[in-house]
């Protein structure tokens, strides 16, 4: 049986791969959302039972409570550690995934029920069908047929599918550093799937990640929400001071205006500026596909800097004011504006925090408001870089070119996922970001979708991916 | 049968009022929410059947179609006539009030559930409880004793009750218009229970109004929402420029920023600026009632004037944007600010527009992003000041004092009700507001309620009132 049996054998069963994943995306494990906790244990549960069924040995290991800044709490979900093979013989690789979501609606703006599977021209469109379930289960998928068909997997793989991604991964780091010399410490190399391609054709492989840091910046004046007519004139108003706040942290551009947030931010290296002459990119495409009317630059290399080296600072929404549509005269009492900066090698979170706070400190002092004031850091994340001239890309190169006939770019990604630094400090070895999905899967935002294609593609790279391991 | 047995029928008929308000609270008829459209109708059936139990002639005129800056369009509720008495040798009261509610939800901070009716040491919590469906009750409560003793009521009543006060009061001038020279031809004076007393214990007559201008700043810049780490740094978001626009239309003080705007605001005369000293009002309660650390004056009559006959601009909230609990990073396709201006005479709604959006327009040129901007002005409302020496004024006057012992005091209101203006112009009779709540009641915010007290004496101050209107 070979890499060509095992690409038939995929094809054979699109159906009922297309069915698994069709399971998943119906549990919606919106983590940010406590009232949907439950969904993300429900999740969890079912991910085990799929595992279980590929004799892949899996327990649930604890996290611990999440606390919210009201001071209340509940359960986080537990992660699954999953072991297939254990043959002192054979290296070892990690496999990395979450089970967790984005929050959906249908009235944000989706054309179809984002917790239903939906497949039109060749996508499948749900909530989590790239970011990061269709991932997760195309891993089953291809170990799936490589027993099916006898064929031996050359490496002992071991799986950590978590349930918090999407809410900062909480907990998951204390949980990997209580098992680094236990179930992590024969690591040989860490695989995460859970970005995306640079374009909608050519596969890439990933080197590096922004981390983030996220806050939220709370204004209270009153007790409760006023009624704007019979109290509009005589309080200070939070709203007026958060946004006052608010359109102050970048210019129209985008530059972000916090003193010292740039100093720390890696210089550009002519090696590094080579790198990005290849890669597959057409800032005009992009544009269209986004459909804005003007881009930060029109030079394709800056604007994947942009995305990719350059810190970036995005205000999310706003929590306590009227967010409805129609007309709501309210004075809100107390509002919370949220923001986030993705930040870059070698900015350090504990830094950007005391830059953050500052900067906010003294804008509030400028104001001159007597509403209160506070700002929330959450937990930041550190940008990622590894070395893609290791071995271990080298393999997966040679795999993504069996499945698509080319070589993969290399690149970096503008998002956060904060683990990947955790796997390679944890583990001392290569980690490495092999997507599946493609530019346009819109993670995070309306109409999530996974190509088909690139679903089934993902488990025969999957399966190549292995084999080629089996060689190094 | 005389005023003081109506009083006791009153007290002896304490819990079927409580009970019929508590039916009215039950039904969530928010008008800003077109999924709970239903609701107002079923509303609007609901006081119809209460009237007609009282013999009150009704009939429900049609208000054509809501349609929304989508293009959407859903029925306005009906607008139900009401006629008790047709004698040519009395006079005609004309009662308005409103059957619709601000929206409502346990989770914006209520103690409890906003669509029950819940009583507590002499409050009744509830959305709708004193504002409007309250006074609406009490009306015909009122009505109901006065019959049911047979005490003669001395004028012909007619009332004009609406489901759209909360969203502008959507149709109700043309409805109103339409019937200028027949169902609203005879009217001698017009009554609205849609208000507040200033304090908590002294009652008060309302001869002044401020209007409303409300806006919608809408900016929007891609397609659909990003993952901000993915897209973070390439697109000039929508959000901060909102935020930027929203942060500058009031200096820290709610002093309005928009050039112009303060020139028609009407001069404080000797005469009105001698009316403020005898107003019963603490403007240290006032404060830590609201639980401000500081409010816009510490001079209780420049604090009245501010909320009165002075315009304030309120920023409301912003739709489109993350809102929730929690950490969502996403960057905002489209978003909407809302804001409103308090208007007061002799601003007018049209001049307001013009000065509002070339302001708006003047700070968008300013800041020089790519992205689209529109400014949607909604229906604007103008201000509103009646003669408060009016015999009409006198005789609510004596009423009160039979309720309350004590000379009411005359006010002038904060907040918006368009639709007297409309009544004073239609009817070109006085018209007069006699609020029965008190000002802590917490209209349009969390845990609105009246007091049971308030409620019982209003139902009384009614029968006083059309008592007394019979010796005019």
């Amino acid at each position: 049986m070979s890499y060509e049996d095992a690409v038939r054998e995929v094809d054979k069963r699109q159906t009922k791969f297309i069915e698994r994943l069709r399971e998943a995306v119906e549990i919606p494990s919106v983590s940010a959302e406590a009232a949907r906790r439950n969904e993300v244990f429900r999740m969890v549960d079912w991910t085990q039972k799929q595992m279980e069924a590929l004799n892949i040995k899996c327990h649930q290991v604890e996290n611990g409570m999440q606390t919210f800044p009201d001071g209340s709490a509940i359960k986080l979900p537990p992660v699954i550690f999953g072991q297939l093979g254990e043959n002192k013989q054979k290296k070892t690789l990690l496999v990395y995934g979450h089970l967790d979501v984005q929050p959906a609606d249908l009235s944000d703006g989706w054309n179809t029920e984002p917790f239903q599977l939906v497949e039109k021209d060749g996508k499948m469109f749900g909530r989590g069908s790239t970011d990061d379930k269709g991932p997760v289960i195309a891993w089953l998928n291809a170990i799936e047929v490589m027993q099916s068909l006898g064929i031996e997997i050359p490496v002992n793989i071991k799986f950590v599918f978590e349930g918090m991604e999407e809410s900062g991964s909480e907990g998951l780091e204390q949980v990997l550093q209580a098992h680094k010399s236990t179930f992590l410490a024969d690591i040989d190399w860490t695989c995460i799937s859970d970005n995306y391609w640079v374009g909608k054709k050519k596969p890439c492989i990933t080197y590096g990640l922004r981390g983030i840091c996220y806050y939220g910046v709370e204004i209270s004046g009153t007790k409760q929400d006023l009624h704007s007519g019979s109290f509009g004139g005589t309080v200070h108003e939070p709203m007026i001071d958060l946004c006052w706040i608010l359109g102050q942290l970048t210019d129209v551009n985008g530059k972000i205006l916090i003193e010292g947030l740039n100093d720390s931010v890696a210089p550009l290296s002519d090696e590094e500026k080579e790198l990005y002459k290849t890669i597959d990119f057409n800032a005009n495409a992009y544009k269209n596909e986004l459909g804005a009317e003007k881009l930060t630059s029109e030079c394709p290399q800056q604007l994947l800097m942009n995305r990719w080296r350059y810190p970036a600072l995005s205000v999310h929404g706003i929590e306590g004011a009227f967010y409805g549509p129609g007309a709501k005269t309210v004075i809100p009492a107390k509002v919370i504006g949220k923001f986030s900066i993705r930040i870059v090698p070698n900015m350090e979170p504990s830094e950007v925090h005391t830059l953050v706070t500052n900067h906010l400190n003294k804008l509030w002092s400028q104001r001159g408001s007597p509403n209160k004031f506070k700002v929330n850091a959450h937990q930041g994340a550190k940008a990622w870089v590894a070395d893609f001239k290791h071995p271990h890309y080298q393999a997966a190169t040679r795999a993504l070119k069996k499945v698509h006939g080319i070589d993969p770019d290399f690149t970096r990604e503008g998002g956060s996922i904060p683990i990947t630094l955790t796997f390679q400090d944890i583990t001392e070895k290569n980690v490495m970001l092999l997507p599946i999905g493609a530019c346009d899967d819109m993670a995070h935002s309306q109409n999530e979708k996974l190509d088909v294609s690139n679903y089934m593609n993902g488990i025969k790279a999957f399966v190549a991916y292995l084999l080629e391991l089996g060689q190094l």
